[in-house]
């Protein structure tokens, strides 16, 4: 099964859109969790048991993992191990390297960690994101159109007829042969999103932006879908891990997790 | 200190443009390092005891490593730390965030893992810096026209006056006020570099790609280096860690160094 039919066939299990963003922070997380041996894994476990339900992915951010050092990367390899399979599991880690050394970017994480899918930076070219393209199953997520301000630093820079941003969208286009391309186009720009949606009718998209950076959910679900109603993921993070520090942490996320899942499902007009 | 004091130090105390990919592999090192427990650090650390005397930095690329799992992470952290005072470790990792992640990347490599620099991809734009360029003394290479074929994909993406490349060289520049941002700039273009080392005089470059990849070494030092003959690092990985693969490995990997530095020294015309 190809990556793009496997995020049809979980969103569809699922009934649902919804990504959540496990970028789990010490200093975050409730109290009582710091008295376990790992309380980042802990708290990832008790909100992937509350959250499964409601979401069709899940997104740890390397960064969150990697600035714990090497408990960081234990507690990363027990949480992707431990959500439920049929969930695609995406590794927030927008690499990006010369082609020998993105193989082993490939190989750490979808051989050792297992994840399903990977964000990767476009700059370095097609030699950069082809490691991560080889096996169909395997799927790859490239920065198009950032949610963060600095977005407007290079990625508008226009040849006169096009943006960097749309130019990026096109050659992905052209090398997804296998089915297993994405991109990244954050809901803080939902003019840019339709537009890209109406250039990459097939590619499936991933959508940050939409809780803490404030996005426009509506026409982020509008624009960001393709012509079914499928074919993009809305990330939500913070706004959903955090929503609690309480005991009630899980089930607020929970209840966060499953008004996301049917607002998107309202405004895509499909009652489950 | 600022960053670009320090790199100057760093060359002039060793006499050396130098830099050594720490591109470890378990595939390529001796067969006797095998029995050890943690092998790949057991190599760097024969590696760095051999060529110290001859190099001005490290850079360890964080995907040999992170390939490896947290294994790898270990023996990336023991390397860091095995690394003489005095020596510049640079972290090449090429991440690029949006702030609040940044923040935790920066977090990692600077605070964690110690090391003094830390390559980035420029796509996400300042906001994805700022948080790596806080403090002077620890310093970037953002990723500005790369050594691989996958370079003419994006970088040279042009408004018709100038190229996606230039732009990032121009705006890393005015970014550059706590004197610790330099660019990575491949080997393999010699005549852009030549045109950026005009746009940037006072930029440190870290220049890839005089190895395995093919790039010229005369072009790129006459070029790559400031008006004094400095400011720039020159890394090669494979053709220096691994010259050979028998005992001598770590001999014929100091010789590598020691005749890559006097090459270099000899071309900026600078007699020790």
């Amino acid at each position: 099964m190809d990556f793009t039919e496997k995020i049809l066939t979980a969103c569809r299990n699922q009934k649902s859109l919804v990504c959540v963003g496990l970028d789990t922070e010490l200093s975050k997380i409730p109290e009582f969790f710091k008295k376990s041996d790992d309380p980042i894994f802990e708290f990832n476990k008790a909100i992937i048991d509350a959250t499964t339900p409601f979401v069709a992915a899940y997104k740890p951010n390397l960064a969150f993992y990697e600035a714990l050092g090497t408990k960081g990367l234990i507690a990363l390899e027990k949480t992707v191990h431990y959500i439920p399979e049929g969930i695609i599991k995406i590794a927030d880690a927008k690499r990006g390297d010369i082609g020998n050394t993105s193989r082993l970017y490939a190989k750490a994480f979808f051989e050792y960690f297992k994840f399903d899918a990977i964000t990767i930076s476009p700059y370095l070219g097609a030699d950069s994101i082809a490691p991560f393209i080889e096996d169909e199953s395997k799927g790859v997520f490239i920065l198009c159109l950032t949610s963060n301000p600095g977005s407007k630093d290079f990625q508008y820079f226009s040849n006169g007829e096009q943006t960097l941003y749309k130019e990026v969208a096109q050659k992905i286009n052209t090398w997804n042969v296998k089915k297993n391309c994405g991109l990244v186009i954050g809901a803080t720009h939902p003019g840019e999103l339709k537009e890209l949606r109406e250039m990459v009718p097939d590619l499936p998209v991933l959508i940050p932006g939409i809780g803490a950076q404030g996005g426009d959910l509506e026409l982020s679900v509008t624009y960001g879908t393709d012509k079914n109603g499928e074919l993009a993921l809305f990330n939500s993070s913070r706004g959903i891990i955090y929503k609690s520090i309480g005991e009630d942490f899980a089930q607020a996320a929970a209840k966060e997790a499953e008004i996301l899942q049917s607002a998107i499902n309202h405004i895509r007009k499909i009652r489950y």
